[in-house]
This record gives C-alpha cells, structure tokens and sequence, in this order.
C-alpha cells in the first residue's frame, strides 16, 4: 500500500504532466478548442475528469499554466533591473522588457510552447485579462514602466499606455512566430533567440523614440 | 413554386448568413473552437451540413470570409498607392499600409468582428500561412514593400522580413484590440480609428527608421 509521501509524489508527478500536455495542446490549437477531457486523454490519464480534480477551471488551469514560468521569467526581469536601475539609456530598459523572455525561451530548448501559448491565450476574449494582469501587473514590469515613463517625459499618459500596448504585441507575436518556426524548421529572421532579441530591443528604440502627433 | 431566379437569390443570403455568423464566432471563440455544426445552428439553419453545402471544409470558409472584406481593402490601398507612388516620406508609405485596414474597419461601425477574425485566424496554426498569404500577397501590398525597400536601402534584407512581419503584429493586433475594447465600451489610447491609425503611423515611423544592430 502506497503511504502518504509516495501517493503525494504521484499526484505532483500528474499535475506536472496535465500542465506540460495542456500547454502543448493550447499552444497549438487554442484555448477554446481544447477540452478538459481532451487533455486527460492526452496526457494518459485514465480518468477524464483528472484536469478538474487537479486544477479546478480551465481558468485555474491556464493560471497554474502561467504560473508555472512566470516567476522564472519575473526573477530574471529583476536582476537586470537591479543592474540598470540608474540606466539613461532607452536601450537599458527596453533591454529589461525583452531579454527576461528570450533568454527564458531560450532556455527552454526546441520544441516549447509557452511563447505560443501566451499569443492564443491572449488573444481568447475570455482569458485575455488574466493572462496580461499575471504576466505584466509584477514588480518587475511596474520598475520597466516606471523607468519608461522616467525616460521619456515628453510622451503624454495616452501614448504611453498606447506604446506598452505595441510593445507587448511584438514581443509576445514574435516570440510565438520564432518559437513555431523553429519547431517546423523554417526561415527566421535571426539566427538564434539572442539576435531575435536584438532585433525586438532596436525596433522597441524606434518605436518609444518615434514623435508623436496628438489626436483629440 | 420557387423559380430558379429565387433560388439562387435564396442561396446568396443562405452564404452571407453563415460567413456573417462564422466569422463572429470564429472572432469570439478562435477558428478551431468552433465547429460547421456549431454555425449552422448559430445561423438558423434547420440543416447542420449547410456550412459543408455551401462552403465546403473549414479552409474555404475561412478563406470566403477573408475574401469578402480583402476586396475593399486591396481597393483602398491601390486608390492611396497611386497618390503617393512618388513620395519619398517614409510616412506615407505606412499611411500605405495602416489606413487601408483602419478605414475599412471604421466604415463597418461597432461592433465588427474582422480585426479580430484576422488576429484569431493568424495566430491559428494550420490558417495562418492561408490567412497571411490572403491578406498580404497583393498587388497593393508588393507595391508598398518595393517603395519600402526602395526608402530604406541601408536595411539588409532579413531585417526589412523581421520589420515587415513586426508591421503586421502590430497593425493586427491594435486594430483587434481596440475593435473588442470598442465593443465592450472599455478604455481606447484614441478616441478614433483615424486617432489609432495616427497612433500606428508613428510607431511604425520609428520602427523602420531604427538604427539596426547586424547578427550573424
């Protein structure tokens, strides 16, 4: 008979599968498309309702989903943070926006699904909120913002709001392009994660630097 | 008895009632959570194959749906590639690629449901080659490229496909934002589709006019 310890092992154990085999799956096909059973299945479970008495909600799961990188990603974005802190230059924390999540999926190696699964999540009307709150409302990403705005005086509240908006849409889209043409091994614009980092920091310049023109 | 002519007449609103319904509930829900059965029903119609009838896979409904909007589009775009086809102002070649897309999406009224077909149907795995090749594989769209490469000759070739595929993360992705943010009655950084298009206009401005750092 298993004892307490081993049984607790086994349901981290399956917890950890449902979370690698739902985020593949969401990755892939969406959010909605995918079914807590279907998941399961996938995962091997022979009980269909193993998502559930794991995570509750699809909402719980797609949270725990996050949860499970964010805070990876969180403390990389406050150790650069901690080092530019006194930075002039836009370069810096653009820097500090970028680089936590490249080098974090770089780490992750080929095939991963995270970067993917952020663009679907984001785009499902349902989810969209809790995953931009979970993945930006941190410590770190309120020292980028405020350091933004520290940097940049002249760009009124409104354009502010409207860059880090743009801002997310191109990391997050890039991210999720890169990471699904290296899974199929197509062409990428840059060679490695570093260079595609490269590529978003001095595009970001461009586009917090760019005159603005008020509308009313 | 129903002549051929009401027939036919009959067909038409069948086929301008399903892509209507498909292409909401493809906006709402992504391309993968929905099903045919799913939007027949949604459309009123007794007969759960009559997506099947008059579209055939999910592929060529999706791709009906782009091509009842792209017309309008390519229109608008050509009429302004031809006002601007000498300028030099890299601005009026984004203006180019914006306006089309942020009229159009103006000239629908509130709530429409195409920016946000565009941003679910790209970031679906199995469409986004199709939907891409749909909306940007124009005549329109190669001519605003070549004045592009032609304004910006410093730009190696990689960077002007990384910039030309960030323009398009950001102007689907804004336009799908703030269409749901206009439907849902929440906070815009433009009170307008002209003031969003301005707002666009300026990042990509910046975006383009970036210094580049080279990777191997």
């Amino acid at each position: 008979m298993a004892g307490p310890r081993t049984r607790h092992a086994h349901a981290t154990e399956t917890r950890e599968l449902i979370l690698t085999t739902a985020e593949r799956l969401f990755a892939e096909h969406g959010v909605a498309a995918v079914s807590n059973r279907q998941i399961s299945e996938a995962a091997g479970q022979a009980n269909n309702f193993a998502v559930g008495y794991h995570f509750g909600t699809k909402t719980d799961l797609v949270t725990a989903i996050v949860r499970r990188h964010a805070p990876a990603i969180e403390h990389r974005r406050m150790d650069r943070l901690r080092t530019i802190q006194s930075s002039q230059t836009l370069r810096d924390w653009l820097g500090c926006l970028v680089l936590p999540t490249t080098e974090y999926l770089a780490s992750l190696g080929s095939p991963s699904w995270y970067a993917r699964f952020i663009a679907q999540a984001t785009t499902d009307p349902a989810l969209r909120q809790l995953v931009i709150d979970e993945t930006t409302a941190s410590a770190s990403m309120g020292g980028v913002s405020e350091g933004l705005k520290r940097l940049m005086p002249v760009l009124p509240a409104d354009v502010v709001a409207e860059r880090s908006d743009m801002s997310r849409h191109l990391i997050v889209h890039v991210c999720a392009e890169r990471e699904r043409a290296l899974q199929e091994g197509t062409t990428t614009p840059r060679a490695t994660w570093e260079g595609a980092a490269i590529g978003l920091i001095d595009a970001l310049v461009g586009l917090w630097q760019a005159p603005f023109t008020p509308t009313q």
